[in-house]
């Protein structure tokens, strides 16, 4: 195929186009990954998208959110990719973006492109799949690109890697309810939005944004953010409310990253983590080859009972089965 | 030198055997390090001491804490070890446990023993010779091993990963001040400790309790967490009070996880952990050989500036370099 053809498409903006790099990017086949590596180096480079993750649990009205935020923004002219980063997700059309008509407006705008999670795979694979697919956005001249993951392992971590902005959408609840945010989620957020804030459940609403933001302040501060982040607040994507307000307060909060050079400090390094996790994840692969396998597994069982220490153990693992070849 | 002699004679309690011997495990010589090895496997392997994390920034009064509550478990006729985990140390007397007059009457009981931080090096060494001392003075036949760590870095997942109670002790705060939690260590508390609930600061640290009970349930439950745990609670080391009733919460979480299954679980998964982290850590030290640095600061120069994607950059790294010597 011709991979120069294809990004030429997708650089002007062809749907189809970026559809077909996306899924050369998602392949298992190691040539549609190089093909999709070839796509990504003949596009534009100098484009530029505003990343944003977001997570939330399902319930929290993720895709309601999506929809609306979505439409606003292509209401004030601007174009808007949503991709998601699922690990859990064995569903072609199931727990996240699976269904395109829970987002039947923004998936029927030409300013929009939506693109399921895909099948089931490591996260380190996941994570890849989605810079890629992120840069294949961003070649195609998109403003905003929404990565949504329902946080399931270590999502987050990898859509907040990957993120100018980091969301995270929680559901108004009182007493118990609220242990529902997993651990560390909530020191990764720049900004929490309290969903549903509307009708029967405002008042919960206003609670639990109190209780969050009263949360955020136990947390120290970041030096890339600004005064007042990372914030709490109320909207409500089922009325409309509250969108505008915190699109404007994201983009206070990049400016204001531009302008004292975070934001550029933070792609850099980004890009220096995720090149760092390829070249781990390749060695750790090592880990995952048949002998190597049953050769931990007899070890970690001596470990586990009190027979070896586990550096021992470590040792005659890596003497026997993990040399470099050119080692010294 | 003769480690089954020296084993034996830390198995009957004799301090200088045990000192000598984490001096050995502490050592950065290779055969040091082998000698201190074989000292642990010569020891009685039944004996198993509480082993308490405690991590605290300077000045919420952990050395004070330490103290009290040492002298407080030496009363009721248990023998208490002191060990540090502090990767920023470089002082020989320095940040951290290392004016035992800062412990003065803990450091002169003949039930107790302590062992100020050895002096810096990599995280992955610390927490080895971290474990193999807390595996010396279990064989030394201590009831009690506090793992103190004043939280640089990832310290305090390292003692979390080793000890069957994790304490974060605080001091009473207001308003702004409240931000110096460290992100993701509130998540690892199975007890929070407001220190110096006593005189002018009581109100303070009760309102300091209050938050941090707040922010408590806001954390999703573990399945190792009896009804009420993760908790927060005053002490003052200083008026020695509540001292007592943090240990009877102690022993209540610790009985309940043992009927429960979740104390030699919990145990047996840390052991596991350390042993593929030694593992991790053998094969990613390879990156640190001079070659391979050389080749990977070029690539990640290339990927930050956006000329090669990450996982093109990893790869060729990985082949150029980092090929096992026995792959197929």
């Amino acid at each position: 195929m011709d991979t120069t053809d294809l990004a030429a498409r997708i650089a002007r903006g062809e749907r189809r186009a970026l559809a077909r790099g996306i899924t050369l990017v998602e392949s298992a086949r190691a040539d549609h990954q190089a093909q999709g590596a070839e796509v990504i180096a003949a596009l534009p480079r100098e484009r530029q998208a505003l990343r944003i993750g977001l997570s939330g649990t399902p319930g929290v009205g993720k895709s309601t959110f999506i929809e609306a935020f979505g439409m606003m923004l292509i209401t004030q002219g601007l174009r808007v990719a949503v991709l998601a980063v699922d690990p859990s997700s064995t569903r072609s059309g199931g727990s996240i973006l699976g269904d395109k008509t829970r987002m039947d407006r923004l998936s029927r705008e030409p300013a929009a492109f939506i693109r399921p999670s895909p099948s089931r795979t490591h996260l380190g694979g996941v994570a890849r799949r989605t810079r890629e697919a992120v840069a294949l956005c961003e070649g195609a001249d998109f403003d905003v690109v929404l990565i949504e993951t329902v946080g399931v392992g270590q999502s987050e971590t990898v859509v907040a890697q990957m993120a100018d902005v980091f969301l995270l959408l929680l559901a108004p609840a009182g007493g118990d309810e609220l242990q529902g945010v997993k651990r560390g989620i909530m020191e990764m957020a720049d900004m929490i939005l309290i969903n549903k804030a509307d009708g029967d459940l405002k008042a919960a609403a206003t609670r639990t944004c109190a209780d969050y933001a009263g949360a955020l302040r136990l947390l120290r501060k970041r030096p890339q953010d600004p005064e007042g982040f990372p914030r709490a607040m109320m909207v409500s994507a089922l009325a409309e409310e509250g969108l505008e307000a915190a699109w404007a307060d994201m983009q206070g909060l990049v400016d204001w990253r531009r302008a004292e050079g975070f934001f550029d400090a933070t792609r850099a390094a980004q890009a220096r983590y995720w090149f760092e996790e390829e070249v781990r994840e390749a060695l750790l692969a090592q880990l995952r080859d048949a002998d190597v396998r049953d050769a931990m597994d007899a070890l970690a069982a001596q470990v586990a009972e009190g027979a070896l220490t586990p550096v021992v153990a470590a040792r005659e693992l890596v003497q026997t089965h993990l040399r470099r070849k050119d080692a010294v």
